[in-house]
């Protein structure tokens, strides 16, 4: 079996880099002053030890971020950085996350840290034989952990050139355990590369610490690791299994997933499973957290994890597989204790392997990131741009804690900047960022089926719903959002139930319409598409109409759509309702773009000041629009004898739209309860008359305290069957309404 | 109150157009030779005394088809020939439509009349007590019945430019009042030109008969009218009232409805209910049967009584009320009784009235058909040009019971040429005809919301379901749709449920879909965009594509869609089968557009014989399309070797075309039954897995003898839906599946 020709294959090299990943973190939670937060596991992260994104490890204030497996990098990353920014805005804003392995200060007394308060006792147990066998001290040190599975398509390609082995799994198994011993060995440049845990705070040691900084106290024999009685071989998957269970009957382990290997197997539930099954993949563990990157690893460290693990599968391993794995503990507990800003023993060595990747990714055509190698390269040169070398670095100024504490504080900050927006998905939809947000934060999981369309799978246990733009469900049927789509045929039906609509007609031939204008002439009536985006194409006639307005305005709609309403224009102001299962969950008002004066600023002025809050962006990409300084606005200040440089007078409101679409710079003001019954009743029993579980309905009312009984009290405009949900959930004004969060509780109801 | 003045007003004038129609007609069932039929009423008609369309009047074999109310005659017209397609095809081709107001040749037997077989006993009684009464033959008398409203803005309108009466529905009252008295007064012109009753067959009159032809029987004293001890005076609405509940009490009249005037005045259940509530429409009873039009009644009289009704409401009527009523009735018996092809003896009244009514056309801005006042006045000019005198003339050469049935059959003929399109809506959408056929058909009240859209609301006494393009119900949920509208969501979604589907992958950008060449280039494949219409933009490899093919392909492809896919090309034949709720009701097999040889002809004229077929026509109006003879045609012949006058040997299929698409030709072939069930389960399992519970998905089989369960024995391509119902109710070859029916059935499960 020559691997090394296979790989060049061309049924191979297209399957090279795709691959399966998974991500799990585990990070300390701290205060602002970065000492160990002596809170509880924040309470807005639903309490389930299956949580399956955030979830305690060793103590309750370790928070392990597990992504779920991914086809790409990139949505690996996607994933990761979303789940920081859940867990961030679920602690609160007075907590953070230590962005390094070896833990900020613990408690004199090893009792103060408390062990994970989960649900499970067997959990609880397990934990407490660790404080006893290792000490609570050591399971404080973080890390990450990277899953990777070779895909299916690459390893049916191999098995598919040789004929040595016959079972699949059989070969399977093979692949992975090269690439495990040959990682084992070769480990050591993981650690010179991305060591990251020079130094320990204050209480970490409890008799002895290190004199000097060194690459990684977690990967040298002072971190995490098995007592060295433990013998397990990789030679084989035969001996690797009766190894472990050898340990475990024993009792040096008391459950196999105590075997803290710098790789570990996986497949099937028991490592016995692993023989038949077949290796699935491999867990790498000896990652430290890399400071740098708020996801504590960053997209370059995986994707040469990647390419490191294809070179270690075309790379001939030693003869003698548990010398060649125990050679490799010597080397990595070598530079793991070498001083970060010296070169390593190993360079020459270091520099051969590197060199010998760089010409296997041109060989294999695989593309990689354009810096990678000359990072690798630079650091080779440089050990003080080693993850190790930098930390330590920057430490000398002040200390290791203080530079970690003042990372953390920054990736606090960016967490909650813009709370609106999901790292990792912000060219998605704002509505669905925040449902995925709440997902994640209740523990449903989520899959995006497709990305660009807003399309997600959410799963809860066994209960799947798909959902759409954030609010199009399995709880709609299909024939009522038809019926919101359809102006007219809305209209028709919330009239034959007794709601009052603005009264009118369809047109689909402008003669028709033209025809029409008697009907309308003697009343304030608008004219418009039947369509309508963003107002386009609508005129209001509020007093008595000539022909020839009406006539421009028919010509105007009708470039809109070929179908055009003319209908009664209706007196008084507008308020989206948003009504989920027939309760009103939201009513928003939204009023034209606009400044208050204060005597002291002009317009302009006081349109930039406006402009400044993080709410306030482009292109519906955040809550808030940027109000402009066009045309229109322009006009609109002319119209009431304003320029730009006009100083209006304190508490004067000054109007640049005349529309109030907040994607022209309106405001949001969240009115939900200011709003009397009655008129959420009408709300309701409307959007329940067209059949619909999630709308958004827009009344017209003109006095809130005239009871909506009342003739001509409210008219109903039209009913929205995909309302945009951050208007409510970030408003301009008033509070927040996180109607996402009630869609997922609709959904699934057993949250509740 | 000056109603001239009034009328001219221009808060009145823009709607005095606007109404309220509707028509009752009833036509007796005759067999292809024109004798009165012996069967039941149709058991394909819901057999329900209440059905909202075609019931039976006094005999078993009277229909009586009833439009719904509708608010332009264009709608009015649509339900009525609607209707009649529905009657036709219920009744069998063994049956037709006798067109005339005057029965078919009667039993000898008085007797052998058969009453209609009701199933509420008291209407029974009811036809047997008129057969006591005025006879069965005069009750065999058929007419249609034009009920009138004026729009409520018009009513109003006018309320508002007076102050003599203060109570709306009052002064509602006083308007049909006035125009009932002018109406019952100037009848005789009604008479005169739409009076189509001159002659009798055998058997109706019991002793005596008609020596000489008039204008109207039916109108006349030998018609259908009351005793002539019958008092009723329509002077005040009090009077109206007392009249009647005298005449009942003194058994003159068994019930209200047995009062046979030419206006009945309608609002309430009971006629007491008029004064408080107000009339709220008439009622038009004399109006014979149109024989030259298959609806009994032409648009433009119904336009004319329109007209009529606004100029009997515009004119003064005479001093004393009764009288004015009882002169009417004289002039009317006259005109009824003259000869049909003489001038009337009013011809100079009639030409003021025309004359009066054209005038206050312009003076109102009414617009009205162009032939309408031409056709007036020319049958004034010759009375041969009235319906009576047409008929008349017609049967001079044979006998009127001959013309009637050979219009009849002309009728039945037009109704079974095309059945799939329903008279009145070969605007819409084919499927959507035949959905509004089936509804009619089974009793279900038909209103279209959105003509354009095919929107329709459907009602089963309290039972309402929205439908759109004859397939989109509430029976769906949003989500579902939305998946099966995205073909890589779609392929996701079954993928993980173990169905098999073609592997590939999305792309959005054209430089990754060419840099995944290497992983498709080994095996056959296809790309498409996403979104596909018509076929568009795919091209297929089934071998070894190159890599400048496959530039060319993913640029093709990107022309179309801005997502375009990769995948698997899959083996075998396509099938679409149609599951609704869990079940498969149709499966069709589509062949690309072929002709057969015969040894004879060309392809070309075997291509003309083969697009002879009423089912094709063009623009998807007919269950299938034209076979073409354009240029991809020739080019596909040229590649076998033919040319268009090629004359290929008997029984040689030739095919015309690549893709088997019937909007190109193809043909579409029933295989319901030849479909093995296992087939059929995993097509309902993957809609099912969709969520969906009507869908046309398509499936690619290789070998219908093997079993599904096989490794990979089928593939699913997509499912649809709004899948076209049309190709399985009409298929080219074949049984057919009457889908639109199965769905009635599905939303109204009541109806079983």
């Amino acid at each position: 079996m020559n691997i090394k020709n296979m790989l060049g294959d061309h049924h191979v090299k297209p399957y090279l880099l795709k691959a399966r990943y998974g991500i799990e973190k585990e990070g300390q939670r701290v205060d602002l002053l970065g000492n160990l937060a002596k809170t509880d596991h924040p309470k807005t992260i639903s309490i389930n030890d299956e949580h399956p994104y955030i979830q305690r490890d060793f103590s309750e204030t370790q928070m392990e971020l597990i992504t779920p497996v991914t086809e790409t990098l990139e949505e690996l990353f996607s994933y990761l950085s979303a789940i920081h920014d859940v867990a961030y805005q679920s602690m609160g804003v007075d907590e953070m996350l230590w962005p390094l392995s070896m833990p900020p200060q613990l408690p004199e007394n090893e009792d103060d840290i408390i062990i994970a308060k989960l649900k499970n006792f067997s959990n609880v147990l397990y934990r407490r034989y660790l404080s006893r066998s290792y000490g609570r001290r050591k399971q404080m040190i973080s890390g990450i952990h990277y899953n990777f599975e070779f895909s299916e398509e690459l390893i049916q390609a191999l098995f598919n050139l040789q004929s040595e082995i016959k079972e699949y799994a059989q070969f399977k198994t093979e692949i992975y355990l090269k690439i495990t011993r040959n990682y084992l060995h070769y480990r050591w440049l993981i650690t010179y590369f991305y060591g990251a845990s020079p130094s320990s705070e204050k209480n970490f040691f409890e008799k002895t610490s290190l004199n000097e900084p060194v690459r990684s106290i977690r990967n040298s024999k002072h971190g995490y690791s098995n007592h060295e009685d433990l013998q397990v071989s990789f030679s084989s998957i035969q001996s690797y299994i009766a190894d472990i269970s050898l340990m475990v009957k024993k009792g040096v382990l008391i459950e196999e997933k105590e075997f803290y290997s710098a790789v570990r197997l996986r497949g099937g539930q028991q490592v016995s499973a692993l023989e038949e099954q077949g290796v699935r993949y491999v867990e790498l563990r000896n990652i430290d957290l890399n400071p740098f990157d708020k996801n504590g690893i960053s997209y370059e460290q995986a994707e040469f994890l990647h390419l490191f693990l294809i070179y270690l599968l075309w790379k001939d391993e030693g003869e003698n597989r548990d010398e060649w794995v125990k050679t490799g503990d010597v080397y990595n507990e070598i530079v793991a204790l070498e001083h970060p800003l010296t070169h390593t023993q190993f360079k020459g060595d270091a520099e051969d392997i590197i060199a010998e990747m760089e010409h296997l990714v041109k060989e294999l055509d695989l593309s990689v990131s354009d810096r990678l190698f000359v990072n690798l390269k630079e650091m080779l040169r440089d050990p003080s741009k080693t993850l190790a070398g930098r930390l330590y670095k920057m430490s000398e100024h002040s200390s290791q804690g203080e530079v970690a504490t003042s990372i953390a504080i920054e990736n606090h900050k960016k967490s909650w900047e813009k709370p609106y927006q999901l790292t990792g998905y912000t060219d998605m939809e704002l509505s669905t960022q925040i449902l995925i947000f709440d997902a994640i934060q209740l523990g449903i999981q989520v899959e995006i089926l497709d990305r660009r369309e807003q399309f997600l799978k959410l799963k809860l246990k066994d209960h799947v719903e798909y959902i759409k733009n954030g609010n199009m469900t399995s709880k709609d049927s299909y024939i009522s959002t038809l019926i919101m789509e359809n102006k007219t045929v809305t209209k028709k039906i919330l009239h034959q139930h007794g709601f009052r609509v603005p009264l009118g007609d369809e047109f689909n031939d402008i003669e028709q319409a033209l025809h029409a204008f008697a009907m309308f002439s003697s009343r304030p009536f608008v004219v418009k598409p039947k369509t309508t985006n963003y107002g386009l194409g609508i005129s209001i006639f509020k007093e008595n109409a000539s022909y020839e307005d009406y006539q421009k305005a028919i010509t105007l709609a009708f470039e809109e759509d070929s179908s055009v309403l003319v209908e009664e224009f209706l007196n008084g102001t507008e308020y989206r309702f948003f009504v989920l299962n027939d309760k009103v969950e939201a009513v928003i008002l939204r009023t034209p773009a606009n400044v208050i004066g204060d005597g002291k600023h002009t317009i302009e002025e006081l349109v930039i000041q406006k402009n400044r809050d993080p709410l306030r962006g482009r292109d519906h990409r955040t809550p808030l629009e940027m109000i402009q300084l066009g045309e229109l606005e322009n006009l609109m200040l002319k119209g009431q004898g304003y320029k730009m440089d006009s100083i209006p007078e304190s508490d004067k409101i000054i109007y640049l739209r005349k529309n109030s679409n907040v994607s022209t710079g309106g405001d949001s003001i969240d009115v939900t309860d200011q709003i009397p019954d009655d008129y959420k009743k009408i709300a309701v029993h409307a959007v329940s008359a067209i059949g619909a579980k999630i709308s958004g309905i827009d009344l017209i009312i003109e006095d809130l305290e005239v009871p909506a009984a009342h003739k001509n009290a409210y008219g109903i405009i039209e009913a929205n069957f995909n309302p945009s949900m951050y208007m409510h959930i970030y408003p301009y004004k008033g509070k927040s309404r996180r109607v996402s969060r009630h869609i997922l509780y609709y959904l699934f109801p057993e949250l509740v």
